[in-house]
């Protein structure tokens, strides 16, 4: 695997590992990925500012040049309440740049895709014409990989994984994954798949940062082993604080301080997230005597979990962008010493399920 | 099925809730039953005391006699490292009662069955040898159901499924179960069976109690709705910690002061064990409020839960069975009223998977 | 089929044997083939240079309209790195000639196709997107088979046949196959097909000539009896090595003296190259005595083996062509007893599989 | 995992690893066990010797205590043409000892049964019979392991599976193998064992020492990591070449000196013999350097491949034995710094199939 950069001389890649198999399967997706979640129910994601009412659409293009030049090639986002905009503003972009189609890849997610009954949830009607709906948005044919965006437990599960056979054998997408699934829903899809001989999904988006780990370390790596899914990762930052803005106080010009992000105003002022804090204050001395920021840091970290295929940024201008990216600079630093470091000063280490016969 | 009870007044079963069906399988069992699970590694289950080596012979023929004529039909076993002495007893007692083979279930366990390293584990040679030796010291011909007593994370799960299909085939067993086994776990199980057209297990074998909920209460009913897979549970008096013995201390003569114990008495003095403890006293409280015993609530509690089939019983002598089987008369005061009520007063209620749409 | 030959008396085939099926399936295909290996990597086959760089448009015309009026029905290429030239030259001249789609077979290669990460290997994604170029390229609908360039053993064998049956269900292509896959590969591809009702392969591409025996004449014959896979070989000439050219040494104007054929410069200067080389001059005196060239006679050697469905030429002018497929005239004198004496000069005939049971 | 050994200090297991798993099996096997090869045609094997004409039951007796004593619970034999000596020896053994048949895993090897046309090779008549037969000399009801001891060309892969599946559904084996097969051949197996839903074999036994690599480095990882085939290797001496006892030419009363051994003298006196000597002789100085016998070397070489199972010893007395037992001594120094050293004396380490996608 190569990355295509220009010249750039601020990050040195190591191109053995900047490009992974997504999961078990073919598809090799870089390590880093220009994210898009939904705001609304998943703020903490962070990646949804990325392409969406908050920065302007020179601005996503730029990000995403810069990303594409340097190697990126998974751009992720979703269909949305409102308008979809993300994905028309991300169809626009690649349209405008005239990037080969094979030399990238594509992710939506659908689920909530407008306000009538039937255009929310998993049904096989809502699979088929929300990604319909996507397709349009973006001015593609298809997308390379096709999210579950939480899961139906309305909607029967053989139900949901003949809709995803359906959209792959009409050539609507690649493969298909899921997002915010428990590992059991996801083994029971891969259950259905097997019995009815349909498709498996290839890979789960889930959220993980210093502070949520149990599924990505312990569950998905499970997955991973028995039916070769991957994990495709969020909110590397947990939405921001871990960079620490947040340390002294929410200012008032900050994500924190506007509507809508109430939650996050408290959260930094629980308890629990107090300690958080003391403990990012700590990881900020730890970045410093390794030469890179606190969000390099967080990113390399969850780079250096082996059941990681990727972890998807969501940057809003283009210094964090490149900030961001610098976190490949130091993945050789995540030594196994540099990770039992961190690990007894975040304290939250979940146990991982291998077991002896004794 | 029908309870044989000659002239008991001392407690009023309710006939069609007494008996139920063992997951969504057609086996009905009735909805307490005496359970024996392995003291070594699970001192906690409690149930081992019943047919073990803490009780004669004699007492445990009372205990039977009396469950049997109560219209108990289930009788839980396991086979153990040492001697197997629990299954020996237990098949020299119905030996001798000549109770028709057909009017009760037994079950046991397979997972440890001696020093030898083959003789350890899931693989197909010890479960189809180990359940040879069961039946062999139970004096029968089959069980009715056999559990893999703990998963085997270096068996894989088709030769383990093989393995039950196969002894099921051979009539050594008529059902199969899982017993401490995670929800991804009996879903793969699951898959397994559908993919290669063999047996899936009908019923998991899990602790249940006040401080312990999760599983019973949210993972095993998802796992009802979408497999069948009933939940028969154990130690619904966490070891006796909840009929309030401990609440002062532990007083020399008690289980928690015996060799072995000693978990327990660290348990009971540590600041959680003291917070469960306050929480015990207010549920005696409610337990006089509705003319009952503590430990009569806590076992009617927890049969309160859709999702349970049946609460294996751990007693050690005749007066705490019958106090136990009490526990039936105040199931019809276990209204939603009184449900909120101890879920308040617990506060550690799990949240549904169940989800609304929006 | 039959070959559509206008007066041509140079050569006497016997049609009964010209066309053979590929492998067991019902596809009727020349003995001889026109082919297009891809240079960079594989050079020694001598087939690349048929359509590429090498040779003018016209010059590849001329040999097309040769072959196809003797003929010939099958024509291989492949995506390739660079500008995907070889196809859009084959393409053009079928366009230009006019030719009926049904009357010849065109074959394609899959797995390098750009420099982009998702554009090479057997992903889904790139086997779809790589055939949906070639056929962009080759101007037409479908391919006759798609053959997958080399195994990658980083997708899964599932998602290739999956994708491979997805191509063929689309009418993308009509077949597929594997190229310079092991047997054990093959067989796993047919084993994931039979597994989940897919489609399985029905042809092995393989380089076959006097010095490199034993995957044709062992492997490929177990294969064909035991699956139904066909062989259709390139290299018959050992990239030039038999027509002994280079038998006193290489001359500056040759092939080998060029830039990038330093690897066969130095494989005739070895010891093991000066032994075949005087293997090759015995040939010689062979094809003389029995009235043929040394090439003629290497090309009727392959196709004498049973288990070859075809073999595919590489030439660079149209007398070459003319004389290779003059092969046919003297396969009927590819007799027991040539062919053992052939053996005997060669000393590496490899032991066949087929033993006897004591 | 533990081996059963009473006071032995002459050598020091390491237990984590003294017992593994048959391939991904879960049957948990010593990484060393007793073996018997059929002599007439694998007389290379040096296995034979344990249990066969050479060596007296009393002497039998004596190796098979010392081994089970030490933990190894692995023995093999086989059905043979003449009396079937081998599996009555064994038998008779374990009778008289008593040990608890779940403690120990017998293997047997079904082929050449006897003289009649209908009592060799793998027709479903002959793998009954011939099993049923190989059980009542062994006096068992089952064995663990049934072997296909070749492949046989002349029944069909189905009809193969199918009666291995038979013999293990009638609980005459708990698992079945194959021996000698080729790669493609056994994962012919696993394809017919999918296709139709019947059990596909867990283990291959295969010839492995330091002349003898291919196979066991590269073949059957491969299909350990797709299909879970484990390998039970034999022959770890090269039938004795590799004790150096004719290094200096075959005495009269070697072995190598005998009736039938004519093959070996021969060897050893070729060419390639020489080297390999030469080679041994290398071998021999490291052995002194580490402090142990070549006979041990060899051994622990054998088990430092991730791929192998267990090792089978083929001794002829308890001195033998117990030098080979110690092999596990120097386990731990199989560094990769030794590993390298042996590999470069060698010269002869396979290419691994894992190839970059570039």
């Amino acid at each position: 695997g190569r990355p295509m950069m220009k010249g750039s001389a601020w990050f040195n890649i190591f191109q053995h590992s900047f490009y992974r198999n997504l999961g078990k399967s073919g598809l090799r997706v870089s390590c880093l990925g220009l994210g898009d979640s939904l705001f609304f129910l998943y703020p903490c994601s962070g990646t949804w500012v990325t392409f969406g009412s908050q920065i302007s659409d020179e601005m996503a293009e730029n990000l995403m040049t810069i990303a594409y030049e340097s190697g990126v090639n998974l751009f992720d986002t979703a269909e949305v309440y409102a308008s979809g905009r993300a994905e028309i503003t991300l169809g626009n972009i690649i349209k405008k740049k005239g990037w080969r189609r094979s030399s990238f890849v594509i992710t939506t997610k659908i689920y909530w895709g407008g306000q009538a009954e039937t255009e929310r949830g998993l049904s096989r009607k809502h699979i088929i014409e929300g990604l319909r709906g996507s397709l349009s948005r973006l001015q593609l044919d298809y997308v390379d990989i096709v999210f579950a965006n939480r899961n139906d437990v309305n909607s029967p599960m053989e139900e949901i994984v003949r809709a995803m056979t359906f959209v792959i054998n009409q050539g609507m997408a690649m493969y298909w994954g899921t997002s915010r699934w428990s590992a059991m829903e996801i083994m029971e899809a891969y259950s259905v798949a097997r019995q009815f001989n349909l498709i498996p999904p290839v890979c789960e988006q889930a959220e993980y940062h210093y502070f949520q780990r149990d599924k990505v370390e312990v569950q998905l790596p499970e997955l991973y082993h028995k039916i070769g899914v991957g994990a495709m990762t969020w909110s590397p930052l947990a939405c921001g604080l871990i960079t620490g803005k947040y340390s002294d106080g929410v200012p008032e010009s900050s994500r924190a301080a506007m509507k809508g992000y109430q939650w996050l105003k408290e959260r930094v002022s629980s308890e629990e997230g107090r300690r958080q804090l003391a403990k990012i204050k700590e990881l900020h001395l730890l970045a410093d005597r390794l030469g890179c920021t606190a969000a390099q840091l967080a990113i390399a970290w969850c780079l250096r979990s082996e059941g990681v295929s990727s972890v998807l940024l969501g940057v809003s201008n283009t210094d964090q962008l490149i900030e961001n990216l610098g976190a490949l600079q130091i993945l050789s630093q995540m030594t196994p010493q540099t990770i039992t470091e961190i690990d007894a000063l975040l304290g939250n280490k979940p146990h991982s399920k291998k077991e002896s016969r004794a």
